[in-house]
């Protein structure tokens, strides 16, 4: 039987207790307790601050006692971040790390209404270490919360994930694991049942329609004509439904039967091909059952400040909304936590391929014995959780890991345990060290490089990667959500230093991240309003977004994913990357992504951004077809200026088989000298398809006399 | 007590049995009593083809019986390859692996003279595979018998190592073990010995000077003031020794103290710079007690074809060479055996670092379960053996795995397993999953491309990898080698097929190799006779050797690794990159290698090998310093031609700091239009060091008239 406790939190030091939410963090209570207000708004988030060193006590009074037979467990999924567990002021664990699940016998030391404490310690800090994410570096908390571009300062803890006694017969079944191994032909499979349990158990199994297919005393079972599990666009999401009785306890779970593997891109055994010869790429692509996918997708961030309030509805919304967008891989990053199980549900259902990262990013991870011994306990708990999920394709030492500012490398030890412990307990599923590895790349961040003269166009145009696994384009939140950021006083103010600043706008990633006055007064000149920059920077992530999404789909199949950074934030940004606005807010990028990763669309290879008036106007078309059938399409192209649409030519696609690009006409279109907006609009439409709609910039001389520019002071 | 047998060895199928040598191989047994010569000579080799799919049995009537108290065990380093131990017909073992000890209890079995037999099965093939070193991809074999282009067809098998009786009482010592851990500043360290063993023991410890440091029955010992064992060239090959005793046994071993790890090369940070960015280039320079080494050495291969006869007298000739070449590391490649221990004595005591693959070279070992069964348990084996020794200094997978001839990845579950099985037994040791990883390359192994034009000296000077591990300039044997394998009907009428190509001058890899005809010629015109080609063969490799060792060794500490392909040979070749014919006798090339490898040499970069007559020829002058101290010289160049010595310019280097090279004047010099030899020579005189000559091509109109050239007819 499970029983939820009503607890209190103390902060040591401080008289008084408080109301606290389990799962939840007790920062956060406490400044709900303090009256602190929205931790979006303004700069509410910095009062944390001061709470970062202290030590926190979760209290509860028992409310039961073990029958005859019985035993007593404190049970909980995880608890940020080194802690004691306490009956009655004693001591009965002490453990570091908030993956690894708790399971406590009090029997001994309880009576009913007994206290139970949970002694939460200080934030861990490395020594010496700046004030920074460097602190993180021999810890496995995520380094998230010590700042990051997107992410204020704020640290949070206690008991995030669900918490209860729980009183247990002996016929209590431990665990239960359902492990398989598919034909060579994926046709049929062996099921294996691994259940930890004193007393007899029943298994069953039903399949996908809900049907019984087994239900007995065999803890190995043979299935044939196994329907397997597909991501998003590939085909169906089956699941199969298992459950493991005992006269006392039930438990159950789902098997999505797939084989996955990385494999080589195309082309990259062919490389290098001159002496002295290095090696080849190593592979990126993802075949699944049996097919290379290409791997769309988006960074997963931590979706709240406040981990702890994180349930099946937050996920729930972003997640659907990944699904619509018709993305099929989340790239789990390193620097936030690992998912509670509603996330890994979730995508498990929606065709979501999980892309999981040890709490590892940025930092050097120095194998020292105590933080190895941290690791690999933390790692072993999320191994044995995640390897269930059928979403779950690929294991990921860290972020960024093997980059100047990391300093991590092949011998780096902590990257060799993952590695051993993922061969160990997750055989057949891929491990990499880190993101990126050889061939792949990370960036750029930005729309267009000022001092190159570069766009996002030319950027990607000439890059040959296996795999984009980050690259962002910045805007600027619209302005009803600013409103909930950003005091009214200084709303129509933005600049360096307040509020703008905590809020990420400037000086997040240099200077000019992410609200990018400078770039954008370099692309189109001084803006009057916020409006105005809100309206232009918005331009440029969709664009930007749609071009380089588009880009490396026609780079397959020597490219095999693309992956944005990022698709959610935890707070209130004022500007950023993200595709949602907090809490799964779609901003206009997010609708240009969805379009640009349908599964078959017309689209347009353009070489650059900006246009001069009089010039000549040139873009490749293509027919992207990632899906897993032939199609055929008559594409009809436009140029649109000034309102006038303007019908260039039709290009009929011929037959493009399954997961196949088509590369078509290049058009080549003589701009004219004066426009009286300065938007190039390139608009292909499609027989059997929705539209795919390009904005760019013409500069040409303006038709009208321009009015003074008022430049809105920053 | 040890009692070493006779044996006898018999063919099953055929009656008779024959004599055999142990430690040895079968079939070179056989060889012997069946009269077939010399291996080396024609084409005998080929004779050994008939018993590839033998079983072989050796039988000796076992000569001591166990005392009251003592057992008898049947003890040997290793069997090649699948086999049974069987006591008067009873299988008492049977095992595949030839690198794992085997340790029988035959005590039950046994009485005075009874029958024990080792049965050798069949060499392994993949079945299905073709007849090459693909056959070896499912077992850990040596994949060189299967053929390589230095090797012939010729698979061994049998008791190729230590092989006795031993009886042993109960204080018998199973194992003896000594482990250590420096302190950061690496002047103590903490000694620990473990030990297998039922009954008392006593250790002991003696100093590199031979002065007893500790006896006693303490397991754990510290030690200050360690002199730290350093390779060849940096510093004395401080080596302790070590006893344990009980009252029947000994074991005794050498430790070498000495902390050694890979450490970024220089600038690998910076790179890459732009974006999409990519990750930096893995680490592969050795740090050896804090202090970054140039490593300088040679590709270690089989030393003979029978395997069985190596012994410490084939290691010592070759080793001794080594370190007098200045030499201090050796690759032990992939393909070949894992050496015996007196290899490693020897290294430990010349200061040779030891770079040392797992038995996999140049095939896809798929991860079956099998394979990694056989694999795990070999490489346990060979780590436990290995890592004792002060000269280990880097774990490899095996030979360019990450290659289009091998096609394994980052991913292949054999890599994996072996990351994982060196972070368990030798944690501190570096692990590469192979060679060439991201950033170091293999090749060229020709001295000219004759399709693009380039000589090993534009190829080294317009690469700029962080380490050269394989490459190598071919050259003919000399004349009376050549007779010891060539038939003397054979001898002046070089051509593809027969036993030239058998001895790998043609068709080995590529039609070229290793004859270079077609090169030889494209150089220097068609040659009349054998002597003249393989005169202008060794012209090529010792300047080609000379310039890319020192090409390498200025491109530090950018690049932190020179290692030329291949060091000796396991039979006689007719023409090869080696640098010792068979079985151990400096070639020309060798004392090119020795003089490129001074610690301090005068050196000169050329542009090319090639000249015109009436150009201007120019080099870099530069001092290079791998040693320890700082040095400055004066440096006095000479051009030679035709006999004159032309004194060109003095450069003094200045002060030049330890481990440090320092570049000098470009000199230019106007050559003559006419010559009447080929050569011109540049010579680099010093006041502290040997001079450093460069023999070059110089193509001036010859002054007087050449005679009708005879083409010798290949």
């Amino acid at each position: 039987m499970i029983f939820t406790q009503k607890w209190t939190g103390r902060r040591v030091g401080y008289e008084e207790s408080f109301p606290v939410t389990v799962p939840g963090d007790i920062q956060a209570d406490y400044a709900q307790f303090m009256g602190w207000g929205d931790v979006n708004y303004g700069d509410s988030w910095a009062k944390f601050r001061q709470l970062e060193d202290d030590t926190w006590v979760y209290s509860t009074r028992v409310q039961c006692e073990a029958n005859e037979n019985e035993r007593v467990y404190f049970v909980t999924k995880g608890i940020e971040y080194e802690y004691d567990v306490c009956m009655n002021g004693k001591v009965l664990l002490h453990h570091e790390g908030m993956f690894t699940p708790v399971d406590v016998d009090i029997t001994e030391a309880l009576s009913y209404g007994d206290l139970l404490e949970v002694i939460i310690y200080p934030h861990p800090k490395r020594e010496g270490a700046a004030e920074c994410r460097d602190q993180a570096d021999q810890c496995c908390k995520p380094a998230v919360g010590y700042e990051w571009d997107w992410h204020p300062r704020l640290l949070v803890s206690g008991l995030w994930d669900e918490t209860y006694i729980e009183t247990r017969k002996e016929s209590f079944i431990r665990d239960a694991e359902v492990f398989y191994t598919l034909d060579e032909d994926l046709k049929g499979a062996e099921v294996r049942f691994e259940i930890d349990c004193d007393g007899e158990c029943e298994v069953e199994l039903y399949g996908p329609d809900g049907l019984l297919v087994y239900r007995g005393p065999e803890r190995v079972i043979r299935l044939e004509n196994v329907k397997l599990w597909w991501c998003n666009g590939q085909g169906h999401q089956n699941l199969y439904q298992w459950a493991v009785y005992s006269d006392s306890k039930m438990r159950r779970g789902r098997i999505g039967f797939r084989r996955v593997r990385l494999v080589m891109n195309d082309g990259a055994w062919d490389e290098p091909s001159v002496f002295p010869k290095g090696r080849s790429n190593p592979p990126i692509t993802i075949e699944l059952n049996g097919r290379r996918i290409f791997a769309k997708g988006s960074n997963w961030v931590t979706p709240e400040i406040f981990t702890g309030q994180i349930d099946w509805g937050t996920y729930e919304k972003q997640l659907d909304l990944a699904r619509r967008a018709n993305m099929n891989i989340l790239r789990c990053w390193g620097g936030a936590i690992i998912n509670k199980e509603s996330f890994f549900d979730l995508c498990d259902e929606y065709g979501l391929m999980v892309w999981q990262e040890f709490p590892l990013a940025c930092n050097n991870y120095v194998g020292t014995p105590h933080y190895l011994a941290v690791l690999e306990q933390e790692a072993r708990a999320i191994i044995k959780r995640v390897r269930q999920h059928a979403c779950h394709v690929l294991w990921c030492g860290g972020n960024e890991l093997f980059n100047d500012w990391s300093m991590m490398t092949d011998q780096s030890h902590a990257l060799r345990l993952l590695n051993k412990l993922c061969y160990e307990m997750d055989f057949d599923k891929p491990f990499i060290p880190t993101s990126p590895i050889m061939g792949m790349a990370h960036g750029h961040y930005h729309f267009h490089e000022v001092d190159t003269g570069r766009y996002s166009f030319e950027i990607f145009n000439g890059s040959s990667n296996t795999a984009y696994t980050e690259f962002g384009v910045p805007a600027i939140v619209d302005v009803e959500q600013l409103k909930l950021a950003i005091p009214e006083a200084d709303l129509h103010d933005p600049k360096p230093g307040g509020v703008w600043q905590s809020h990420m706008a400037f000086g997040a990633w240099g200077e000019e991240s992410w609200f990018c006055k400078g770039i954008l007064d370099d692309i189109f000149g001084p803006q009057e309003t916020l409006e105005d920059y809100i309206e232009k920077s918005n331009w440029t992530q969709c664009v930007g977004y749609k071009h380089i999404f588009e880009e490396a789909r026609r780079q397959w199949p020597h490219c095999s994913m693309a992956i944005n950074w990022c698709y959610n934030e935890p707070w209130i940004n004022a500007a950023g990357n993200m595709l949602l606005e907090y809490p799964a807010k779609p901003r206009p990028a997010y609708y240009a992504v969805q379009s640009s990763l349908r599964p078959v669309l017309p689209s347009a290879r353009m070489e650059t951004f900006a246009y001069d008036g009089g010039s000549v106007f040139s873009a490749e078309l293509w027919l992207l077809n990632d899906a897993p059938v032939e199609v055929s399409d008559t594409i009809h192209v436009y140029i649109i200026i000034d309102g006038v649409k303007e019908h260039v030519m039709d290009w009929k696609t011929g037959v493009v088989p399954a997961q196949t690009n088509k590369r078509g006409h290049k058009i080549q279109i003589q701009l004219p000298a004066e426009a009286v907006t300065q938007k190039l609009i390139l608009r292909l439409e499609s027989d059997r398809y929705d539209v795919s709609e390009y904005e760019l910039l013409l500069r040409g001389k303006k038709k009208v006399d321009e009015p003074e520019v008022k430049i809105l002071n920053m």
